[in-house]
């Protein structure tokens, strides 16, 4: 087993728990929930099924991208694991924003408040992505070397302007949360088909 | 690691994660419920061993026929990669449902709702499977050479034969919820005997 | 990845949560229970403490043994993965009799019932073993070559003698449930060193 | 897969399974605690989020710690899987001790022995890391043969070091529970960089 092989195997670890402990905020009525019917308390309860979907979507095309990233990596050192713990940290946190929208996205100032908390994680997010993938562009040695410098370039700009967007969303969930919980569903879309595409132009290979 | 190396990882962690999570819904009783001894407090919870071994039944199936499915596929695209995190969202959810039906199965209308969340999630899943198989079918690039088309074919009916039961389950919910919990189990036994027969037909060699 | 490389990567999986969940059964103590002072709570809490510590060495033994009992073997087939899902299940429900005995042992008759449920789970735990030793050990061809046949079936007399031990564990929770987790450390301990040379007897190589 | 390979992939799956369940421990405020608003209640949580952070990087850097001890193993024995499943236990229980640290540092008396048993934890922890590293390195059979072994053996000085500080935490705990916190991060930032530097003295091939 390599180093990159445990790195790897690590992570997947990580992201393969966040994603499935999502379920553990799922709750069962009971009680006077139960009022009006297990169906319309289930209803009720449409938040936390988006906030679930959401989550486990930003999980799993993190997790996509993860596997692109480190199919563009030969060699790992030190400060590259302890930047991808730095990113495992803030994946791994997740859950706990993800159970403040689910329980106050429909609250008035609440929600402002839990929207803001979850976009503030995605920021800080998508800055660990930027700083792993920074260090690994800038050490031709950790480099597969298909890889075109252009083109990896051009990736560090398109992962700072999805910086930029998270710092926005930020902002918007003080103006209508809602919107910004929409925002965040768009973003994830974007990711996907961009990602997709990226990883093909700086190396047809291995993807 | 190749590509489909951490494709299976990832879900082999989603998938030991999901069925190990089902453990968490087997409560201690407390309080009032011990009125009548931990034995009879037990027993009153026959519902919830039910509803985890069906569950657990039928992601260890799952498991064994992912395993299955990827011993026919030699190379990974990112399609493939987002139609498997589309199957793994409706397993890793699947221990809601499950607390559900544990919690529910014996209070009249609410159990038919729950057995009909659960028959919704597992129709669910099941035409994330038939996506899955369709998208590996139809490109030979990710198909193990061994496999007869004729064989694959027939696994598509099979897949959407299965498909049907299960949304027949959602209705039959309303009917009686118990008579679709034990369908649910009898469909879990069918599948498998045919998983384990299917993939020899399909390819004698690697399974 | 051979079919039995991802067999023992979704038993791993399986057993890494396992044993790691036991922790959530660890309570942080609140309200009238700090009346004395937390150091007093979590002293009271001395039996959660007994069980977790017992179910992490079972089940860590458990997996000492599957990697040895996996060593042995070179081909999986289905009634093979079929068999090692019944283990697994009986491992994964673990942590809800740890719980029970945690919450119990200390509380007069109930005790004697929580202490049989462990005991139960643990012979039936055992029974599963059994099922997948005998089938590995029945088929030749599962097996790997260096295994001195004799060795093979005085491993399964062992693991039947390690049921009838388990089975007489019910009996033994009636009559003192103390006694009888005292006897279940005293089997791990015991099946630590047995274990660790009977497949050193079965196949001097690989282990 | 060789028995290395799987003890490791184990050992991840603990490390990362432990450390990705800490945010089960992040609560969503409710009731009462919302009268000020969930920004306010949020800031009240500060301690979980300390806490969190803490064993998040404790484990984070154990695991890297891990990684790169098992670099330096070749083949391993029984008694090296027992010692290391002695270290898991360690690991696996530390979101407990995280828990009475976020709940209990504010809160005078038992904020001293929540920190008390936090460091006790760690110690024990250190402890069996020491007695891996000792077993590791006093057979030559277990040693990747690169290894210096005046480094294994001013390792084992490192080590034990670590040890006596650890100890003294425990001490320090019941004068200031706030200080002994700040001490186990600066702990755990030296052993970023020490950890980082010893094993490419040890062996400057493969970390």
């Amino acid at each position: 087993v390599t180093d990159k092989a445990r790195v790897e195997a690590f992570s997947d670890g990580v992201l393969a728990i966040a994603i499935t402990l999502l379920v553990l905020e799922l709750r069962v009525p009971d009680g006077a929930e139960l009022a009006h019917g297990l169906a319309h308390a289930l209803g009720q309860e449409w938040s936390s099924y988006a906030a679930y979907l959401l989550s486990f979507v930003v999980i799993g095309i993190m997790w996509v991208n993860h596997h692109a990233m480190f199919a563009r990596v030969v060699r790992v050192d030190r400060p590259l694991l302890l930047l991808n713990l730095h990113l495992l940290l803030w994946i791994a946190v997740l859950p706990f924003p993800t159970a403040l929208v689910a329980r106050f996205i429909r609250h008035g100032h609440e929600a402002r408040v839990a929207m803001a908390v979850y976009s503030g994680v995605m920021t800080a997010t998508s800055v660990a992505w930027l700083l792993l993938w920074l260090w690994i562009t800038r050490d031709a040695r950790l480099l597969h070397r298909d890889i075109d410098p252009r083109a990896a370039r051009a990736s560090v700009l398109r992962f700072g302007a999805g910086l930029v967007v998270y710092a926005l969303t930020v902002v918007l969930s003080f103006v209508s949360p809602l919107v910004a919980l929409v925002v965040h569903f768009v973003i994830a879309g974007y990711y996907v088909f961009d990602q997709l595409a990226q990883p093909q132009v700086a190396s047809p290979g291995p993807a």
